[in-house]
């Protein structure tokens, strides 16, 4: 280890905010010594609840998630907060703006708040989310939030990372059915129907409960509702009657079985500061049924041998693909591939074939 | 190869839409066959020109695209066309409304439409349309034109794989200064400003060219304008007052320089069919271009490499990871790395000492 990560390390153990500024950087850009640094802080790692954050552009996750570190704060628990955009290069002036309402907690020391854009390709960024949210988690942070700002898959990747993920979803963000069926409600522990005083948000929050009490009553083998065609069902008050025994159901559910958790729907005014203390609470009982149900213990291990896995695709790649004689014999093969003498198959196989030697050497 | 395959190959090589749109889907789905299809259709690869076809959302790709392919039709060739949706889960409703559009082409023997969302990670879904765009290509399609849908990384990932990148812009697409800043500038190989009848078409188109003209400036050791801050430039005035000089170093290194290209800007109305026909005189242009300086065959030889990467890689990570030694060696490494008593890395580094035979046999 050089001198220099034994220094930014005694710092970083000394709590200094530098040093862990510095050290995300490291981390989040694959610096020299990043893995160095990663495998020293892994015995620190584990204590951090995480908290991912996501939703459709505009939803407010942003107030939100300073409003969330706010109250966190005021219970005597720090917070670190990851704001990662994906969306670049389209989009990339949003984070700015969003920034600059954190300023209103960035002041305090209990607080740190560190934005993460893309980082070479998609994949990539959500190791880099994990691996910057480990440097907060090593670094004694109590709760780390972390904020995804556009849309994508790479989003669903990132808010897999969390022991919990927040889904924040607005009364004008569409077809709202349409969003939940395309992935979102299966990694959604918790919702916020946010700037719950515009119109539709009722309407919202009982379809996200309808679609919640239809997937609970299939679960549970009550019958009611099975193969109802929520796009058949226009009206509002068509919706609610169809809600009643989805929600019995539901409820139902959540009697008969300690072990499950039902999402709950919470409605939020992020601008008012309305709803947060609530959604802070959800979440608390959220992480209670992690702890009991033995849920975060095995998403902690999913989540530690998708890390190992990482590191082992990654150095693979590394080994393969820096060495000069892999990528000079490669070269040679590319006319007789232009010619339709070869094919991509056949010398991807001649090539695995020739560098076993490569891959396995203890060197990375 | 099985007996099915034999015959999809030969009703694929009798021209048969049916089997390629079975094609189409064995290789985009990585269905069983795929790769040895794939082999097989190798060495009738590289005949199609492929035009990528992004920008961001509204600014009417899809309609032009359509009109790309209609107009191109009517100059004899044959296209296939491939639109692609990497946003969802979040936007997944926008594609089917754009394919409705394609009708009024899809009915064209001439034409084959297919549209591709997500599949796996975003890395998997450039991978999964280049191999698609071969397909077609292997088919015997004139033109391949590859459409992306939404935002994003992937969209350029894709567009990297085309000959040509044509990027579509929209007066109203907001700062497109900051857009073109952010990676989009050094893809395109031609610019659309669509919707050129909208108020802020000229000054887009403008914005454009001063861009161009000040890269092309510095490329050429013209001092003129170096450091200009564009943001600071805040009226139209001064804009066109600033364009001047810029498009004098432009003219000058399109002069000096028969080897290099200079995007061209182009205004087209998509709604009105306008603009469209020299859209495809520039790609026309564009080709003659990659032909006379040999960018065409260098761009096609990189694709080529980059297929055996990806192929190499995924291998690997197949063989790794479908062998259930390795798993069940890597699961009974959990409850070490989760009590801090070894970390992913060294992890990481003894399942890679002891994979060796694994990685490198015959088999996939």
């Amino acid at each position: 280890m050089s001198p220099a990560l034994t220094r930014l390390i005694t710092d970083f153990e000394a709590g200094k905010f530098a040093a862990l500024a510095r050290a995300v950087s490291i981390v989040e850009n694959h610096r020299a010594g990043f893995d160095l640094l990663l495998a020293h802080l892994h015995p620190k790692i584990g204590r951090a609840r995480r908290v991912g954050v996501t939703g459709p552009p505009g939803a407010g996750k942003s107030t939100l998630t300073t409003l969330l570190a706010k109250h966190a704060r005021a219970r005597g628990l720090t917070v670190g907060v990851l704001a990662v955009d994906p969306t670049s290069p389209f989009t990339g002036g949003a984070l700015l703006g969003d920034r600059i309402r954190m300023e209103q907690v960035a002041l305090d020391p209990g607080v740190f708040i560190r934005s993460m854009a893309t980082r070479g390709s998609l994949g990539g960024l959500a190791a880099a989310a994990r691996e910057a949210a480990d440097v907060l988690d090593a670094f004694g942070f109590d709760l780390v939030l972390m904020e995804t700002v556009g849309v994508g898959q790479s989003e669903l990747d990132i808010a897999r990372t969390a022991d919990t993920t927040l889904v924040v979803l607005v009364p004008e963000s569409g077809d709202s059915i349409q969003t939940l069926k395309a992935g979102l409600m299966e990694i959604a522990d918790l919702y916020a129907v946010n700037k719950a005083d515009r119109p539709g948000a009722d309407r919202l929050r009982n379809e996200i409960e309808l679609m919640l009490g239809l997937r609970m009553g299939a679960t549970n083998n009550v019958p009611a509702h099975h193969g109802v065609d929520l796009r058949a069902i226009a009206d509002r008050d068509a919706l609610r009657e169809a809600m009643q025994p989805a929600k019995a159901a539901r409820a139902a559910a959540q009697r008969d079985d300690a072990e499950h958790w039902t999402p709950p729907v919470l409605g939020t005014i992020g601008a008012k500061d309305e709803g947060v203390v609530e959604l802070l609470d959800a979440l608390d009982r959220h992480f209670a049924y992690l702890e009991r149900s033995g849920t975060l213990r095995s998403r902690r291990l999913s989540r530690l041998r998708e890390r190992v896995v990482e590191i082992v695709e990654d150095r693979l790649k590394r080994r393969l693909w820096r060495d000069a004689a892999t990528n000079a014999w490669l070269d040679a093969q590319l006319p007789r591939l232009e010619t339709g003498g070869g094919t991509p198959f056949a010398v991807a196989d001649e090539l695995l074939a020739q560098s076993g030697e490569l891959m396995t050497r203890g060197t990375a």
